[in-house]
């Protein structure tokens, strides 16, 4: 029974995920962890846009949602500390900001502190923000790739769990290389949740921006 | 009689290689291009500092040396200047700065124009600068490389020709790191000095800032 999740007696390590969009990393976490044999499963998917496709994804999975718009709160701080409420009354262990596009604040960070995970579609530190795949494009770059990091104040400066590389094609154009770009997300985002979720994820004790995963246990 | 080099006839592309220390990578030129089939040839080596062992590296392959001390010229574009007229009086093709350890100026830039290449320990636009192994680790990175780029006024900011990622390992040091990316850098600037030579790199002429190399022609 050990395998089955939510029956093993081991109670099930517990995401939120917070979406903007699409939501296509939401369900690559739906399709490959939710309620697998990790034990892990989605508590709640939260967005700030109830027009999201990704909160269809997770009704489509019975997933519980809540959406928290900006326009209803007078600043980030509380905003996030309303959603940052509605993550604790869920009891999540780990948020992963999939496609979600607000900047976070310590309304949420102070709630959850190192437990909030970001996917940035580039090799951080290397094109930060907004549009990364067209900067590293204008840009004439060789080499990217997909960073999932810890979320700190800063924005996407926090420290790097896991980093993989995408090679750039000549004939390659901005859709081109989103499409490999996510194909990469789909399958490191869900590994970095699952290495976490089995606590093989620490801090050099040296350097406490250095992320250090014990790779090589099962 | 084609691939002999300088006996096919044709006259052979001329390099003009910079360098400060140990010339480890002026080395893997003089292995892998130096009068060899694809009819490349050193012209002459320059250093700022007279006892780089690059200069030694260069004597004993019979490849002219000139030494150009910063302590001689009253600045850097003076300096660069007279660097450059030594370069054109050895009738240089392309200069190569392998581990060449100053900036250079419109001194040099001027005179040859899109035709002065380098080599970073990094993938850049990540990690510019002087230190870029001991940052990448210090960051915490997983993923780094090495980018052949041409130089323009900025530092580590001029035209991407190629680059090739590095992975980081846990248990890797500086030195450690170091070593794997060394033996990229010994491949990839030969490379790319031999896709110049050979004519099969261009300017994208919608951004400039994009290089294009047709990889495929022999």
């Amino acid at each position: 029974m050990n395998a089955a999740g939510a029956d093993s007696g081991t109670p099930p390590f517990r995401l939120g995920v917070l979406v903007s969009g699409s939501g296509s990393n939401l369900q690559s976490i739906i399709d490959k962890l939710h309620n697998g044999p990790a034990n892990i499963g989605i508590a709640v998917v939260v967005s700030d846009n109830n027009k999201a496709k990704g909160l269809m994804r997770a009704a489509e999975a019975g997933i519980p949602t809540a959406v928290f718009s900006m326009i209803d709160f007078d600043d980030r701080v509380e905003h996030d500390r309303a959603m940052a409420a509605e993550l604790k009354r869920h009891e999540v262990d780990l948020v992963v900001l999939a496609g979600y596009m607000l900047l976070v604040t310590p309304g949420l960070l102070d709630s959850f502190p190192y437990k909030v995970i970001n996917l940035h579609p580039a090799l951080l530190p290397a094109f930060p923000g907004a549009s990364p795949i067209e900067d590293t494009m204008d840009y004439g770059a060789r080499i990217t790739g997909v960073t999932v990091h810890f979320v700190d104040e800063g924005a996407d400066t926090g420290p790097i769990i896991l980093q993989e590389a995408v090679e750039i094609k000549y004939n390659d154009t901005v859709e081109s290389l989103r499409g490999r770009i996510h194909e990469v997300e789909h399958r490191i985002l869900p590994r970095a949740i699952e290495l976490i979720a089995s606590g093989r994820v620490r801090f050099d004790e040296e350097n406490p921006r250095r992320v250090i995963v014990d790779e090589d246990r099962p």
